[in-house]
This record gives structure tokens, sequence and C-alpha cells, in this order.
């Protein structure tokens, strides 16, 4: 099965008729891939981030739509735009921060609003899915190009989270960088911080670069200053879930990443596909998510906050852009100081 | 029974015979006292945390001696010498860090030979580390009671791992100043930093916290910078393992936190009695704890991390004085620039 090797992360199997996606939260202890065959499935999937990852998640919504269009029932146009409609906007609720979502649902809403044939609607929705999916991949590779570049022949990249192969359709944003310096023949090191409260440093960066053989090294989010302050680290590469004028949106924890790099005088790069830029908002536009507790109290069988205690739990930070050394997407590398005209005019295009 | 309340975390049970302590792995979920009558046990316990906690720790050692002396079956001075030395250095080997726990040591070492008499040397070793405790105590209300002075009427102060009660023998350094400044009349809300790999944040200080009555959140270590950024955070307040004159060693993650500190000027406070001052040492001459990987790679009853990845465990960072906005004493509020000397004239000292 497509996939079975970890190098795709969802996929449709046009045999079995459904969207195909490795759970994510059973990591690294088991591997297993669901077959999705409807959008509230789809929905629960991305609500328990057994997909998850900004690119990731632009595909997933993609799938979602079409997924919608092929299961209605309708007899009708009206109704079948409606159950589309209603599976799109049931798949953009689940997660508020991450914009490639969105942007991914309303690509496919978009293609099934062009014919009045049901039929070609479906195949029309699954074909733009598909080529959202085979645009991510190729996003990646070309992220992975320019920021390669940017790297050191020898080199240990700090990373957080995971913008890797899962977090896309494949290869990766900010692991994509790494894999593809590893490609030209670089010696790239990886300080995987594990990423709490949800582990996916420790659960899926680890694994699929140790799957990959490439170095990696996991340390708790509160180690990566000292690390840095020791010389251990030359260059910090982290994804995005969100690009505004003002502000990069990732994995909360990113910014004391930022801060602290710049404190030690040590690059930080953020690698992302331009679709995951919203020129029209600003920082204070953007909701972040805020999670359950039991993200943070609760570990394998154990409870470790007492219930007396309050907690916080947002899911995302932003990170401004004046602690930002560049963006790598897919059309080269851009450097702040940014508003989003600007950074979509690359200064390295080749 | 003693502690039962909390209040207390290490004493001698005279009818016993025996050193009770509050086995801090269990909480928050058991409150469990254990009766500890020989030093082998009690390097157990120290070793797997069971007390932790350098001001604790200096407690430990000094009860752990005295032990050694009662449990010694020795009929010649010198084979009771060498017991109790026995018994020391296997105390002493636990954990290279934090000073205190060598220095309780010394202290009821250099009243064992003060006397020809073994049962006498025994009572006299008891007596010492009895006053060791009483002594702890006393420097943490001191502590409190400056430390207090510098926090606003209403504030938000962050701290990171357990400088509580739980890691002195009672009252705390860093929460020992939040204890005092609320007895003042003060209104302080604590955000308590899980502090992982250990999660000493989230089980023990706002276990603490909470019990008290005294508003505690609890948050990832990598939500602090984003909660400082966000103008929640007023002051920041740590304990310490070791002062040396160039550096603060304290849990790992300090040093991230000093850092995001300066970077949105917010006061970063070191609260520890003199006893974790080590003014023979520089900052490369100390011996950074490496603890097992399995504190990383497992929680409760799941394993996180794929076997192929490698794991780092420093127990301890160190923070330049230069991101020290102040440490608080027990003879008063000391400013760097540091040098012990000039540490030791305090500024503070009404």
């Amino acid at each position: 099965m497509k996939g079975q090797d970890g190098s795709a992360t969802l996929w449709w199997d046009a045999g079995a008729g459904c969207l195909c996606y490795i759970e994510q939260t059973l990591l690294p202890n088991e591997f297993v891939v669901i077959g999705c065959r409807d959008t509230g499935r789809l929905a629960t999937a991305i609500r328990r981030l057994e997909i998850r990852g900004a690119p990731a998640l632009g595909v997933a919504g993609a799938y979602g739509v079409a997924l919608a269009a092929m299961t209605s029932a309708a007899t009708s146009r009206e109704q079948f735009l409606d159950d589309v409609r209603t599976g799109a906007e049931l798949l953009r609720s689940t997660r508020p921060t991450a914009i490639n979502l969105a942007w991914g649902i309303d690509r496919v809403l978009a293609v099934v609003g062009k014919t009045e044939n049901m039929d070609q609607a479906r195949k029309l929705a699954l074909d733009e899915a598909e080529t959202i999916r085979r645009e991510d991949t190729a996003c990646c590779h070309a992220i992975g190009h320019y920021g390669a570049e940017l790297l050191p022949e020898s080199c240990t990249v700090l990373t957080h989270c995971n913008a890797g192969a899962l977090a896309c359709s494949s290869w990766g944003t900010a692991l994509g960088v790494i894999r593809s310096a590893v490609k030209a023949g670089k010696q790239v090191r990886v300080i995987a911080c594990e990423t709490r409260p949800l582990l996916q440093g420790a659960r899926l960066t680890a694994w699929e670069l140790a799957r990959d053989g490439i170095d990696v090294t996991v340390i708790t989010d509160s180690m990566a200053a000292q690390f840095m302050r020791k010389g251990a680290i030359d260059a910090v590469i982290v994804g995005a879930d969100r690009i505004t004028c003002d502000a990069v949106f990732n994995k909360i924890g990113t910014y004391m990443h930022a801060v602290c790099a710049k404190h030690h005088g040590i690059p930080f790069y953020v690698a992302a596909p331009l679709s995951t830029f919203d020129g029209k908002s600003r920082e204070l536009d953007v909701v972040i998510e805020e999670r359950g507790r039991e993200e943070i109290t609760t570990m394998g069988n154990r409870i470790f906050v007492p219930d007396a205690a309050a907690v916080k739990n947002p899911a995302f930070d932003a990170t401004p852009m004046d602690l930002v050394s560049a963006i790598i997407t897919e059309k080269g590398v851009l450097r702040p100081p940014p508003d989003i005209p600007s950074l979509l005019t690359c200064t390295n295009t080749k």
C-alpha cells in the first residue's frame, strides 16, 4: 500500500474509493493507515490530530470537500451544493489557526461550483484535491532546494514540532530542507525539540528522521536555549501554520526559540509554502486555538496536574517578523522586513 | 503525623527513630510519607528524586550522615568514623550539581569528628542535622521576607520547577517569596511552568500552591515566552542548585526563561540560601548531571521517542549573571554584577 513506507502521509485510494492517511496520534508505537469515507470522520481525525501540520491540513481539507461531493445523495444541484458546503464548513470549523485548511477547502469548493452536472462536479473536486496534493509535494521539494542552500556543509539544525513529511503530503517543509541538504551531500544533524504538550517532535520528527537514517537527538523544549549557548546549534528551522504581514504563527514554543536564536546570533528560518501566507490579516486578527486541559495534565495513564490548578493550552504562538531571518518558500527565500507584498517579491527565484 | 499537612518536607521522628520524608515522585496523585532508617535507602531516595530541591538535599545529606552514625555497629572509633565517611560519600555521589547536598554532609561530618565518644558523636550528628533543618526553615522565611518586598502589590509571577516547601524543609525559596508576599497582603498569581522532563512544576509547585489557596496556572515550559510577550508576567522567580561567581545553576529551562525575561524587560530573580553559593568554582568547573534517557522517552505507560533516536537529558543549566536581576538570600537582596565577595556584601540587610 502506498504510504506504507512512510513516504506519503495522505492519499486517495481509487480502488477502495477512500482517503487514506497515517494515524499520527499512534506514532511512533503503531503505524496505522486509516481509510476514511466521509467528511464527518475526517473532521474528527483533524480535530484529534490524527492528521495535522498546516500543508497536510490543506490537502486534507481539499479531499474532505471532494468526499462531501462524492457522498452526497442529493437529487437536485441545490441540495448537492448544500451538502458540499455543509461538509466544507464542518471541516473549516475543526481548527481555526492554520490557514492552509481553509485554503484547500476553498480551492475545491470553487471547482464544484463550476458545473451544473453533479457527477462532473464530483470528478472535478477529486481532481482538484489530487492536484493540490501533487502541488504540495512539489512545493516541499522546491522549499527543500532553496532552504538547503542556506545550510553550511556540516551543521546541526534545531527544529520544533513536526514540519516533516507527516505535516505535508510528503517530504516536508522544515524537514524537507534538511532532507534536501542531506540529499545534496551536506552533513546535517538534527536536534528535535519534543514539543509539549503533544510531543510531535519526539514522536513524529524523530520517527521520520530516524527512518531516513538522519542523525536526530530529542531534547525537551526547555533545553534548546542552553544548547544554543553552548554553540551546539547552527540554525533553527521551523514550519508555519499561518504567516501574516507581521508575524509567523506556528506551534507553541516557536517564539521562545526565535527569541533565544536572536540572543545567540543564530539564524531563525521559517519553511512554508505560499499557501500559508495570509495577506489579509495582521497578528491580532488571528484566533489562536486553545486546546483542552487534558493535553497538559495527562500523559499515558498518569495525571500530572492537581485538579485545583488552572491550565492554559494555546496550541500556537506568534513570532514577530523582526526575529525571522528568512522565510523559505517554493518560490525562493524571502527576507524580512516584511509586508506581504514585499515578501512575495522573492529575493531568490533561481 | 508531622508533615501530613504538607508544611514540612522531611523531619526526624524521634519516637520511631527514623528520618521521615514526603515521597515526591508520587505527588500529586498520592501523598506518602516514607520512614527511612539507613543511608543506603536515603541515597536511593535522593537518586530517584523522592527527595529533591537544593535546600532539601542539604538537610537530607545532614540527616543521612547522622543516620550513618546511628546505624554504625562499629566497636572502635576508627571503624565508626570509617562507617560514617562511607555513608557520607555514598550520599555525596548521588547527585553532583546541587552544592547544598555536600554542604549539609560536610557540616555533620565535621561535628562527628569532634568527640572520642561514639554515642556522643551520634547525638551531636543528629543535633547538627536538626539545627540545619531549623536553619533552613528560618532561611526560607527570611528569603521570603526580603523577596516579597520586590513584588508589586498585584502581580503575576512565573516560576520554573519547584523551589517550594517540597524543595526545602518547609516554606520554600522562590515559593517562599510568593507565600510571604501573599501573607503580607499582596495579590500574587503564579504561572507554574510544568518543567520537563519530570514535571516538578506541574506536580509539585501546582500542588503546593493550590493547597495554600494561591492562584496557580500550569503551562508548558515552551509557553512562557509568549506569556511574557503578551504582558502576562511581571516577574520571574526561580530557585538555584548552585551559584558560582559567574552563573546560577538551576533546573534545565531556567536559562531560557532568563533570556526571554531579558528580551521582554521582565525582572529575573533567583531565591536561594547562602548555602547554595559556591565561591570556589566558576561555571566551567561544575558538573552538570546527565540523567537517564527514559525520563524523556517514557511517561506513564507510554513510550514517546523511537529507539533509533538519540536523547540528551542534562538536569540543569547555567544562567550567566548578566541575566540575573537579583539574588534573594536570607541576608538580603544581592544585585549583580557579581563576584562572590561582592555578592556576599548585601545591598539590603535591614
